[in-house]
């Protein structure tokens, strides 16, 4: 089991067979490797000894085998846009970077479901079934690649809807730690055939296999989509319009709270006017008469819940400049202190929990002299809070990583968990214990083992192992 | 690894230990042995040694600890409504009836989920939601308990709209092989916090842990519901008319195909005067408005595809009248070839495989002499062809197992698989490695292997070991 640096001259041997096989695409130059160990967050940068750029599948099963013949680490990388240390080295090792493998091998309109390279990215993916009328729905924000997204159980801003990364992967092909390949399903849309691997390797941040093929559920590019914005006097009253919504059965495709921080930092990043109060942007997709009646019946509920008035956003470029506000609110929130960087949370509590859970995290953000503007997918309870750190000052690290704790705790005792859609990575390992118990960790842990026996497929990531 | 039946003097002493802790609960005798032995097919009756009825999840517990202390097999039961030899005892051994664990510990209506023991079945819980305008969508026909719909992965007629229990599991606690619990996840929508152990742990069948609570997302009803059955003037009509409604985004919470065979049964047995072809029963759930418009847009899809005049039900007991036709098909076809019984397969293949593959086995059931209604959970590409079978004449037997191999075979031919919704337990064993191919087989053993290192839970399921 790998617990340290394998000794510099394996990693020589292994940077010699790399080289000689994959000639000027296994790269060793520092700014590269770097490059590939990047995170968003305070964690110090770990780069691999070695970046192999693979072309394919086989090229992905033949690294991993080179690398196990010397019991040396494999980590896959995407497009680096995972937030908790996923692509860091910490015991050196070769970072597989997929980005090439981008093939959309096969289009299934009938079915609604596709099949692609990991390499993808979802933005590449779904310009490419525009024309078929269809659209992958799952939208983390950043244009991640799709294999990254099966890594991370990725989700977003319309997970309320269309559900997360889980929902929507049908089966998967994946090398394992021996450089065998295996496919966890076929392309049925449900089966009862043996333990769900699909499920298994969703979320497993590669550290169970590579994920080198992925059959994805699609969704049809619905007839008419209706946005809007609602200003709500507190936070309560938004999370009662957002319960209510749920509850009454409103397909609502996507319900996204900003708190009046965050929309101040909008307003000054995309020189809008929204009202500095929180606010939920909502969507709804179907027909015609169906998004108009959905509409009506959001307004209703949210003067029902003391918001209001509810703006609609009825010419198409009105909608999207709403909606690019609310993909760039990093970036606006960031501007609110230039030269820090904001450290993305995720808890995710059931939604009846949720106004309390905020609530007292505003006051946390308070108490401990943050800037923490809040965003959240709070259709499922799930929310970002964005601590904006000068990560060189480790007085504020210290702070952050005490608030962070305590809103993690905050979060598990409401019955939580620690994230809704970024992953553990290195980051957040120190909750889940916390958070599932010894029991569910060792579980883990053992199909860790049984899968990786030697440990090298991204170690250091979810769990940890004894030598 | 258990791969024979352990000796008479371990048997007997566990039973003394159970007896001592367990009186008149723990049950040796062969009319309850066998009773918890039962299954639907032609396999063979293989009794356990004892059956013990649990009274709550520390009782399982110790019931595994003790079993587990002598190396003997334990078996969970719920209501014995499996169809591939699920709860059968090949090595002997303790089945543990959970029926009597029937808490429902919380409904959480804001939240949209409760919390129940494995032993309550889905129409307990629906009667017990009722009044909280909640319900729990899967319906696998059967009052199955919800803990054996967790463990075959069960799904059913509202699958197409609400998914099936992979979808609908938020969270579980197990008991393990060494008698310990764990719990899966917390209570929130969605989490990314390692491995996905709630999915693994979903169709598990028992092999991997017996689970004693279910979190479980539940929706609300429907505001309106309608319902109608629309005539096809052959199979490939009745698939095109379905591919179109579900490639629309028409929300259609079911949509379900009975042959001419099956409608012929159904006249018979409901005393209903259906059109004797190939039926489309369909359902929408929604607003007024919305149903309204979903059946008038199904009304037109269904002509266009050469099908109808699409008849609505319009009265609620009309609409339970030709539900409880649908779910009585298993008795109706039955009693088309009286003294028979009638053997549940289900496969499932992409949608757009779904007309050629019920063709072609239509042509085989010709070929082969067999009497075998068929339906269809079509939306999601699953149906069911039941042969009609005298289980005691062995040519027969002989007969049905090549007619089911050749379905299963053209069914993996089309990407689909061997099992939409029942399982593989012992029954479908041997088609696995065809489906999903050595490399996922030795991944599940891995699994198993780590996760119950005896082989003590539901051993003969799934997988096979070796010693």
């Amino acid at each position: 089991m790998i617990t340290t640096r394998p000794d510099p001259t394996t990693i020589a041997a292994l940077t010699r067979d790399l080289q000689a096989r994959f000639g000027n695409r296994a790269v060793t130059s520092e700014a590269v490797r770097r490059q590939h160990a990047h995170t968003l967050t305070w964690l110090e940068n770990q780069p691999p000894d070695i970046v192999v750029f693979a072309e394919d599948a086989a090229e992905v099963a033949e690294i991993v085998r080179l690398s196990a013949a010397r019991r040396v680490p494999v980590i896959p990388f995407g497009t680096g846009s995972s937030l908790e240390g996923h692509v860091n080295a910490p015991y050196g090792g070769v970072s597989i970077d997929l980005s090439a493998l981008k093939r959309i091998i096969a289009v299934h309109p009938e079915d609604l479901d596709c099949v692609v390279e990991p390499g993808v990215t979802r933005k590449e993916l779904n310009d490419h079934l525009k024309s078929h009328g269809l659209f992958f729905p799952i939208d983390p924000g950043a244009d991640a690649s799709l294999g990254g997204m099966v890594a991370t159980r990725a989700s977003g801003t319309n997970a309320v809807r269309y559900g997360t990364m889980k929902d929507n992967v049908l089966a998967l092909e994946a090398v394992l730690a021996s450089g065998e390949t295996i496919r966890t399903a076929q392309r049925a849309k449900k089966t009862s055939a043996g333990y769900d691997l699909t499920r298994l390797f969703v979320g497993s941040e590669g550290t169970l296999g590579i994920v080198t093929r992925i059959t994805l559920k699609l969704s049809g590019l619905p007839e008419a989509i209706s946005a809007g914005v609602c200003p709500f006097p507190d936070i309560r009253a938004a999370a009662d319009a957002t319960i209510m919504t749920i509850q009454t059965g409103l397909p609502v495709a996507r319900i996204e709270l900003l708190d009046e921080v965050q929309v101040r930092a909008c307003n000054a990043h995309a020189k809008l006017a929204l009202p500095e109060t929180p606010l939920l942007f909502v969507e709804f997709h179907g027909t015609e008469a169906g998004v108009a009646e959905q509409a009506a019946r959001f307004g209703e509920i949210a003067a029902e819940c003391g918001g209001g008035p509810f703006e609609w956003a009825t010419r198409p470029e009105e909608r999207t400049r709403l909606w690019q506000a609310r993909h760039d609110a990093y970036w606006a929130a960031v501007a609110l202190r230039p030269g820090t960087r904001g450290i993305s949370t995720d808890v995710c509590v059931p939604i009846s929990r949720l106004a309390e859970c905020i609530e007292a995290t505003k006051a946390d953000i308070v108490e401990t002299g943050l800037i923490a503007p809040i965003v959240g997918h709070v259709g499922d309870g799930n929310f970002h809070c964005l601590p904006l750190i000068d990560t060189a000052n480790p007085e504020e690290i210290r702070k952050a990583e005490g608030f962070i704790g305590r809103l993690v705790a905050r979060a598990l005792a409401m019955e939580g968990t620690c994230t809704g859609e970024h992953g553990i990575g290195q980051g957040k390992m120190k909750y889940l214990d916390a958070e599932l118990g010894a029991g569910a960790l060792e579980a883990m842990r053992v199909i860790k083992r049984g899968l990786d026996p030697e440990g090298i497929l991204n170690p250091g990531k979810i769990v940890t192992l004894r030598p």
